[in-house]
């Protein structure tokens, strides 16, 4: 027994012992469980969350074999721990939400909330913006993602092989993100491989800089992509009647330039074949020299005839009022 | 003996082992305990809080008998986990801060800072703003709750039937919130229960937008309050003398309109009976016409006559420069 | 035995078991370690970090012997958790960073992300602007400190005795930073001791405002410092040709104002003699009257006869283009 009193002394008066000052009584000598029941089931949640606390919701796939969607427990190669939201569903599983680019005002050309692009109005001083796709500033809240841009230490430490995008309309919650998505589809190729593993190192590859490059051209990476919620042509006829045929649907393009030579971060469902990316790419570089600054913003030039009219060059309401979100694989 | 080992091997040491390189030395077999005390306290105060983990304050004041104020950690129905200010004191305790308003420039009509109103200038474009009083987006510190605006998950994740309010002046730190607070009072009506339990459900039953309703028509929830701090004449006496017959002290009222339609979210310590509210309410929608944007902000048009001046319609500058604190229960 | 079970069923589950509901299957009932290893090692790294939270870096490494750089675990005195970077290294280590100041814009005159003087302008009326020094407001993260402002509970909890401040190149990795910076040094004179501790402190009671003192007479607190890399010619060279008779390398000063009374906050790497502080001072308060705005930002008036041009007044594009990393011990 001497053994006992050793163990318990040592190692397990610590999980149940706490200064009392802390709290209002001392609750420090009751069990934090019964009968294999913990009487604070959200510390039971919690203990359960941090212990397949890993790189990404892949490695939690793989080597926990969880399968529920949810809030886990990432850490960064350096020991940053953050919470994730991970789909453990679509197409086996394994998916890190690290961002969303989410349009807090169509209005506001490259004002506040364009993180994606430039906060600072349309500028050839900053061509690259507020360079956020190639930096390791992060932002929002994974429950605030389609209230808010959202980027967390997963789009820059998760080396990955895919992605996975879902149009989630603003201010949907968390529980119905996947369910109320007016697109949903992800890549297979592996491409992120050759790119570094995450976006973070693919736009260091492919700069995103307005004057860096000539529409059709010099195009960065593209991919076909598999739907999961969607088709090719629903995604065509979320833009603008007159541009339908300046762009091919079921892909995902990154670092493209229009004929102004401004650069945009992603289309998001197609591979442009046009010049006039601006109505149907997002996010970018710091200046959109076309009637500047009307198409700098993290929707570029989505209202360019009217907001949400979809007619001529402007996109439909839904695919304007839906937060982008980007996941790993 | 075998199952002593057995415990060790499987169970104990892992409270202790770590990998070597993540430490200067192997310090991992060093007990965490002897004789029952912490030989880190701090890592003690951190397992007792971790302990009450709950979705609410009050929840930690019911399950766990907590009768200390201060930091303790909560978790959303999602399972996001976070930090908040609970005040286990006032009228039996329980109360969870959620968020805080505050004015960072008086002098700047819907700018940044201005998260409860606009930061994007006051716009018919956005009659509903930056639409922070019915989204998820998260920010700011509990620690920093008076020198930013803040807003917790617990705003829109934690189910109540009462709100607490405390103006507190700016820069005061958390451990003297309490005394140094200026006015301080809560509701006992549980008028939250008819409101979905939070003041994110509260505001998507009565939208915050420019436009939708008229002054003294189209009034939101309101409650008579029980004073902590102050009393209806200290409330009433710290606006404009000019507009002090225009609503009644006592009351904490939700969703206002004033005469141009301009909608207004929280009137702290009083019922309106007139339609200027802009000189005594306080956040809004994204619209204030009256010789806009001078009423457009999160203390809307709180300097009317001048900045502090308390002279005809200004209010005081005590109240001009707290923040207010707003806690569910 | 009795105890053995007794053991179990109250203290040692807990680490094990789970609601099932958390995970895809049960886990719960596989033991965390092996063989004195990890079976998750991310978990293993998670515990030692949380093994020895403390105020500050220094009491990591007097307390638990750490010698490792990296991130660990802090907590303020009311108990906020947070995750920081320790320099373990230089001088005996110990150092703990609390902020970094990140010029984001150098062409934006008091724009979004000049929050360590102001976001809004230069503006008279607002002669302390944002007011970051001397409030207890934070942003930015510890990965991001290089790429946005940064600024964690530290900057105002931590009780400290000297300062370390590294000049580390916009977008290099926490990694890298000790290496890559273009100059590094910190004090030996103990100077905090007399201020408060810290910078919040220090500024409290050296106020940070425009028109609140003179040139070469209200100098704030300054202090030798001992260089890490770089040295008193180096730090001389970073700044423009026609001001370099206007300082003292070797020393870091706080609080100083300009000939037209605007409030800098820190000198990095000199004292002033002259009063164009405004060529290599930092930080500040809201108003800069000399042409303004073309003063008002994080890095005051660095690029006055052109960005980096490293000609007359204007800075070198070294030293424009580095986040200054503060660190307290």
């Amino acid at each position: 027994m001497c053994c006992g009193i050793f163990l318990m002394m040592y190692f397990l008066l610590p999980l149940l012992m706490a200064p009392l000052h802390v709290m209002g009584e001392n609750i420090t000598s009751k069990p934090i469980l019964v009968n294999g029941t913990y009487l604070n089931p959200e510390l039971g949640k919690y203990h359960a969350r941090l212990r397949t606390l890993s790189r990404s919701c892949l490695d939690i796939k793989k080597k926990f074999g969880v399968t529920d969607d949810g809030i886990y427990y990432l850490t960064t190669a350096n020991g940053v721990v953050y919470q994730a939201y991970c789909d453990m569903t679509t197409a086996g599983g394994g998916w890190t939400l690290v961002a969303s680019v989410h349009e807090n005002n169509m209005n506001g050309k490259c004002t506040l909330g364009d993180r994606w692009s430039s906060q600072q109005g349309s500028d050839p001083k900053r061509p690259d913006g507020d360079g956020t796709w190639v930096n390791t500033a992060t932002f929002g809240t994974v429950e605030g993602a389609t209230s808010d841009d959202y980027k967390n230490p997963g789009y820059y430490d998760i080396i990955g092989e895919d992605v996975s995008v879902w149009h989630v309309p603003n201010g949907v919650q968390l529980q119905q993100w996947s369910n109320s998505a007016i697109l949903r589809y992800h890549t297979e190729t592996k491409f992120l491989k050759d790119n570094g593993g995450n976006l973070y190192h693919l736009f260091m590859k492919y700069p995103l800089q307005f004057g860096l490059g000539e529409c059709n051209k010099d195009v960065g990476p593209s991919s076909p992509v598999v739907y999961d919620t969607g088709n090719k042509e629903i995604t065509k006829n979320f833009y603008g009647p007159a541009i339908r045929d300046q762009f091919e649907p079921g892909f995902v393009t990154f670092r493209v330039f229009n004929e102004e030579k401004a650069a945009m971060a992603m289309c998001s469902g197609l591979k442009p074949t046009g010049c006039h990316t601006e109505y149907y790419c997002i996010g970018g570089g710091g200046h959109f020299p076309e009637e500047a600054p009307r198409q700098c913003g993290d929707f570029t030039g989505f209202d360019w005839n009217g907001y949400g009219t979809h007619t001529e060059e402007s996109a439909s309401k839904a695919i304007t009022e839906a937060s982008v979100l980007i996941l790993y694989r």
